[in-house]
């Protein structure tokens, strides 16, 4: 195992596209999603063990989730864990992580992965990763991977490949042309028929210094914010320096920043099963079905003239369901929820209005 | 007040109608349905307190229940809490607690009454109780209440009125031609509209002498078994007689027992806002809706696009809900049921099959 490469967990992340089943205290990543007694962080953390060992593998998080992820990852040293005193997207959180361990091992390189999604083909993911890290440890280079697309998704942000990368023999490494928003239905079409176009995952592969460069050159005052504690990083100071200059810092997506600006961005074509898990029609289609297409996560489930819906109901509950179709039924502490897969799309305006008229408690 | 006059609530029942709001172990008379802060079984003791006194007022209920009847009724002396120590439906339990009153009072005239119906007009109700203790502390007379009917329910069993009671100058009171099992909905109609057939509510007036001597007469087996026990109701030995003597009596309701047999039972029409509350349908139609003609208990609720549905969720719970027309959503516990409201006669199968794959402890 190449003892300089390292891995970044972004685990701060909180959302309400999985309330009431996550909630703002207890975010999707720390879940049990499928059941299976590890968490969407457990086993992400799972997956990288084989490539880049705990004790080379930090965790980013907010402050607020610290004791949730020192409980879930036993295995971390409590100084793997950096706590955001404050949310600021994901650029802040990898220029942050990037000096930290530039600290420990200048010639570093990282792959940094979010926290909470799912990949079926494991080995394949890791085989990809070793790849990547050769890729980038050989030269100055950004590396995202891209995914091949399955389907005309309109809630992933898609990549458009340029040419072959003639820095490897590596048939799937391609130079980037473009970075695109969600698409709508037609244009997602459009790009998963074209082949060039591919899912933009949220994980990347660097040098440490290679990133750092790069923020000094596309975001020089994020770059100048982390900079200025560069005899700090990984000493007992970091704590404070970081508690003041963090919450300075833009906030704003590593994409944004860097990626869609930088001229030596690559990507790595993957397959290896993927999903963001970022909507209940996701976790849906990730999902084992019962033979009336059900998903039903780990509930007790009798379920009549029910077909195409999903069941998330926490803890050992009976759920007796009749006559839905196409539904999420989602219980979980002091909320239930009940609607149709196809008007999730409003499920974060329904999580403000729980908020706003029932208080924080119930979100 | 009258103090030859004394109260039987029958209180032992135990149903899968309401499940999982109610469940074995805390059946629906216990249950604060209206989220009014008084369970069934206390509304019952408050309406009739005006007419006949908690000292006078007996409960019969399973054993298992005698302690949630203690807690729900503190004003009832615990010798006023008669427990069963088996189901046998109404006419032991009626045997017995007219033995009971009869060895304290001789001269005692009792009503009878569920403990899980549900009264509108409290008034109009003392007011004919009343009337019908005068009625039946006149002669040796067996008095049941008839609902004037206002829709063609099926779900009740109809009582035909015979010619006017000669016995009284109350215009209201009749002899009973025959008693009905729950009828189909033609012939529920043509009960209806005949202007004949009133809803048995299961409401009883008599002399403690006069219903016993009628179980002497149509239900010689019963009586032999309670009356063996003359000279110990009322004393300590009588708990242990009951113990012995209870579960041998044949399970029967009253109706089957006596009331279709008698030659001396009269009805009292009345209209003051009656139901069994017998099913979900029940409740809902007793309730208040909203705009959207949805009935909630008393939870924190959102709704979209939901309409004659009814929301039953115990607890602060907030429940967000999209797309249901015409459904029970019901939450207690260790249990959720969704159903469409028109298909809650499947309910007793649905909780037998709970029971069965899941256990006892679900219902």
């Amino acid at each position: 195992m190449n003892s300089h490469r390292y891995c970044v967990i972004m685990c701060g992340g909180v959302g309400s596209r999985f309330w009431p089943l996550s909630r703002t205290e207890m975010p999707k990543q720390f879940l049990d999603f499928f059941g299976t007694g590890r968490t969407l962080l457990q086993m992400t953390a799972d997956r990288i063990r084989d490539v880049v060992p705990p004790e080379r593998t930090v965790v980013v998080t907010n402050r607020q989730y610290a004791s949730l992820v020192a409980e879930q990852l036993p295995e971390l040293a409590s100084e793997n864990i950096l706590c955001e005193p404050a949310r600021r997207n994901t650029s802040p959180c990898i220029c942050w992580a990037a000096h930290h361990i530039h600290a420990i091992d200048p010639e570093a390189s990282i792959v940094t992965l979010p926290s909470d999604h799912l990949i079926l083909r494991e080995d394949e993911f890791r085989e990809a990763i070793r790849e990547g890290f050769e890729f980038v440890e050989e030269g100055d280079r950004l590396l995202t991977l891209g995914i091949v697309p399955t389907s005309p998704h309109t809630g992933y942000g898609y990549i458009q490949l340029g040419e072959c990368a003639e820095e490897s023999s590596d048939s799937k490494l391609f130079k980037v042309k473009s970075f695109t928003e969600k698409p709508d239905e037609t244009m997602a079409r459009i790009f998963l028929e074209s082949g060039e176009f591919f899912w933009n995952s949220g994980m990347f592969l660097w040098k440490a210094d290679s990133i750092l460069k790069a923020f000094r050159k596309y975001a020089p005052e994020t770059a100048a914010l982390f900079d200025a504690g560069d005899t700090i990083y990984n000493t007992p100071e970091e704590i404070s320096f970081i508690d003041n200059t963090f919450p300075c810092a833009p906030s704003i997506s590593i994409d944004y920043a860097i990626m869609e600006k930088a001229d030596n961005v690559f990507m790595k074509t993957v397959e290896f099963g993927w999903s963001d898990l970022g909507s209940w029609k996701a976790l849906y289609d990730t999902s084992p079905r019962d033979t009336s297409g059900n998903v039903t996560r780990n509930s007790r489930l009798l379920t009549r003239n029910c077909s195409g819906s999903i069941f998330a109901v926490s803890g050992d509950k009976v759920v007796v369901a009749s006559g839905l179709e196409n539904f999420i039924v989602a219980d979980n502490g002091n909320a239930l929820l009940i609607c149709p897969l196809d008007e999730e799309q409003r499920l974060r305006q329904m999580v403000n209005d729980v908020k706003s008229r029932f208080g924080e408690d119930f979100v």
